[in-house]
Parts: structure tokens; sequence; C-alpha cells
């Protein structure tokens, strides 16, 4: 079993400890949390908890799970032992340190108390030496069916199509939700457009599966949801969004 | 048997007849399209088509599923005899005609030939008389197990509500699919991402799901994306939903 120590307990590091130690290929020997985490906070992960860096076990492989701006300060003060060092951001390159430097992110949204099937998350891999692509590359296939090869370049961009498809779809959520509760209506009716929305492009380009007043140019409908929405801010939203699908299918508005 | 007649078949009005066919409740005898349908077209419904509006038959309920534009003039020229006739739209009022009329509304987005399991699809239903909604409402749950009773406001706003939730949302998933193929990503390492998204908000309402840089309000982050995005108008619409959620959240940019 690959010896591995988590360093980071936020909402990643939480979900990665759990996937860690259902695997069988990885032994969570330890993990580092910057806070003191109460029991509460530590429940259904065995692996002992510490708070201060000087106390890191020697491992194989240290995950860090930590805020973007700190990842390159922790991984320079980690000692050099000739470990393998995965950050799991998204966005931060692989760096050049000391260390074996890889990258293990895995592209999912974590909350912190809601359970997920870790065997579908795509885990996006980056390393410079195949030896160290090889370690890492083990311990994500003992978690997931889906693991990548992603280089920095493309593994910055498919952070940034998440913010679209995730971030900003949920905020058009709490849009809906907004309105719906603004008028009495349970939020809940839209559950099955929601999911047909989502499951609709598993089969279909989402450019082929757009529908809506912006598509087919109903000025009509669009004036008339524009006059409905009371917050200036959300009426930006609507008009620029809809100028953005006529703009992408052609259409003149 | 409800006797029924179908006039329209284009997306919405294709899944009807199959949903009404299916019913144990409703007799489909007809097909209204202003077009001929051949016969590929006319798959997997048993029903006669007709082009002309002077064979249409008597029936109990005319369900009209044709364009918002159009709805009025439509049922306006239909013989007056007593009939049930139920628009479709999500934006339409509730007419006051010579007929019985009420509003017969799914909730989904629908593709021609995609197949949908029509119990799930919530039906928001309005009429001005109990005997006509209790028809009505038995056609509905002839088919689904969710049966709403919404007025005209609820269902404008509902289908403004829709229209964030569904159109705007799948525009970001083309956003997320153009960035992805730019770069030779596989748009499909989205899909565990954009499921789980969709999922979250069942347990958890999507203002407290919200995610990524811009509740955290980073800065770094945002500027990078911005600069990683090519197109004006991705960039716009970006800053703008990145502003909204700050907005909503209570953040200062």
């Amino acid at each position: 079993m690959i010896k591995t120590v988590l360093i980071g307990f936020g909402n990643v590091g939480s979900h990665l400890a759990r996937a860690f130690e259902a695997s069988s290929e990885i032994d969570l020997i330890q993990i580092y949390n910057r806070t003191y985490l109460d029991e509460a906070n530590q429940r259904e992960v065995q692996a002992n908890f510490i708070t201060d860096l000087k106390l890191l076990k020697k491992a194989e492989v240290y995950v860090v799970a930590v805020k973007d701006d700190c990842i390159s300060d922790l991984i320079n003060s980690l000692p050099s032992q000739n470990a393998i060092v995965a950050h799991t951001s998204g966005s931060v390159q692989l760096l050049e340190t000391q260390h074996r430097d890889a990258v293990f992110y895995p592209l999912q949204t974590f909350s912190k108390n809601k359970a997920l099937d870790y065997s579908n998350i795509p885990f996006c891999l980056e390393a410079k030496h195949p030896d160290t692509y090889a370690v890492i590359e083990k311990m994500a296939k003992s978690i997931s069916t889906k693991v990548h090869a992603i280089t920095t370049l493309q593994r910055q961009q498919l952070h940034l199509s998440a913010v679209f498809v995730c971030n900003f779809v949920n905020h058009l959520y709490a849009i809906g939700e907004d309105i719906c509760l603004k008028h009495q209506i349970p939020f809940e009716i839209l559950d099955a457009l929601i999911d047909e929305t989502a499951q609709k492009i598993k089969t279909l380009s989402p450019t082929h599966a757009q529908t809506g007043p912006a598509l087919r140019n109903d000025q009509k409908t669009i004036q008339r949801h524009l006059s409905q929405l009371e917050e200036t801010n959300y009426k930006v939203l609507y008009q620029q969004l809809t100028n953005s699908i006529a703009l992408k299918h052609g259409k003149k508005l």
C-alpha cells in the first residue's frame, strides 16, 4: 500500500480522506490541518490528526489540499526526502520544487457533509516523471474509474469550464429559486426540468440542445420576462445571457 | 375515457401525443398539424393526423400545443361546442373565450426525438370552473404523479424561472463545451460535476450550495480566468455572473 499523508482537511481534503481510507491501495497514515478539529469534524475518518507540521510522518506521498495561495509556501516548507508531493488545485501549475512534484486534481464540487460516489469522480493527474505519474495513477485508479492525464494548461481551462457549468449554473438555480419563493411556488417543481437539462447534454451537444425564447428570438416573451424581473442585477443577466445565446446561434436581436 | 384532440405536433405536442396514448384515461382520437407530416414523423403515434381544421372531430377536450403567438387566433377559430380547450403555454394567460378555457402546461424541456419519463413531469393546471379543472386534472394525473394548480401569474414566473434553470443553464454548458473543445479536453470529463451540481440542490438550497472563486472573492483566480477567455462575450458574462454572485452573498468585489 502507498503510505500517504493528507495535508488540509477542508471541503476537498475531508472527501479525499474518506476516499483514501476506502481504497485498498492507499494507507492514509496522518492528516494535517492548520487548526484543531473537534471530534465531530473528524468523524468517519480513522487517521490521526496533527496541527503541527513538525510532527509530519515520513510517507511516500503527501497530498496537499489547501487554498491555492498557500500551496507553494506549504510545499516548500516540507522536509526534502524524495517524496511525491501532489497538490489538488484546478488552477495552480505543476510546481518545480525539491520534491517529486505532481498534481492530483479531483474534478467535483465538494460540500463537507454531502456524501459522494468517488468512483465516478474524474481525477486529472500530472507529473513530470513517469515513475511519479505511475504512483499517483495507481492511487487515483484505486478510487475512481475516471483517471485522465491532463496538462497544466488543460487543467486551468477545465477549471474555467467548471466555473461555468457548476458555480455559475448554481447561481442560475439560485435565481430560479428566488423567483419561485417570491411568488409562493415550491422550487421543487423545477426539479425534473433541472435534471432533464443536465441529462440531455449526455446524448446531445448543448449547442444543439438549446431551446427557449432567446434561441427563437421571441421578443415578446423576452420583453415580458424583463418586465417581470424586479432586481436590476437579474435583468442585466437575463439580457446578457439572451444576447449571448443569440450571438452563438447567429440570431440578430 | 376522455375523448381528446391534440392540436399541434411540435416538440411539446409530439411528446403529449405519446403520453396521451399511454394513458388509460385519455382517448386521443385525432391530431391536427398545420403541415403534412410524413410517416417517419408520425411514428410511435396511433391517432389519425389531419392538416385541415375543418376536419376536426368532436371531442371533450382540445389540447392546443402551438406557438404562443398563434394560440389565441387558433382557439377563437375552433367551433363552439362547449368543449374544454386547454393551451400548453408557460406564458399565455388563461383565455376567456366561447369555450371552457383551461391551461395544461407540462414543465419540461422537450426535444422531439428524446424519450422522457412522463410520470415525473410536473403538470401546471389552471381553469376558471371547477368542473373543467376536474377533467384536466384527471388527464394530468393519469400521466404524471406531479400535478399542481398554478395561477397565470405564478405560471409566468415559473416560466421565467425555467428560462434561468434550463435555457440559460444549457447555454453555460455550451460555453463549458466550447472551452473544452478549444483545448482538446473531452467535455465528458465535466459530466459528474454537472450531475452533482444538479443533484446537490435537491437537499441544499442553491444559495447555500454556492462555491467557487466569486463566492470566495478570489480575485487572483477571477482575473486569470478573465484573461484565459478569448471571446469578449464570454468575458462579459463571466464578469456579470461573478458580480451577481458577490452581490447575492454580500461580498464586495
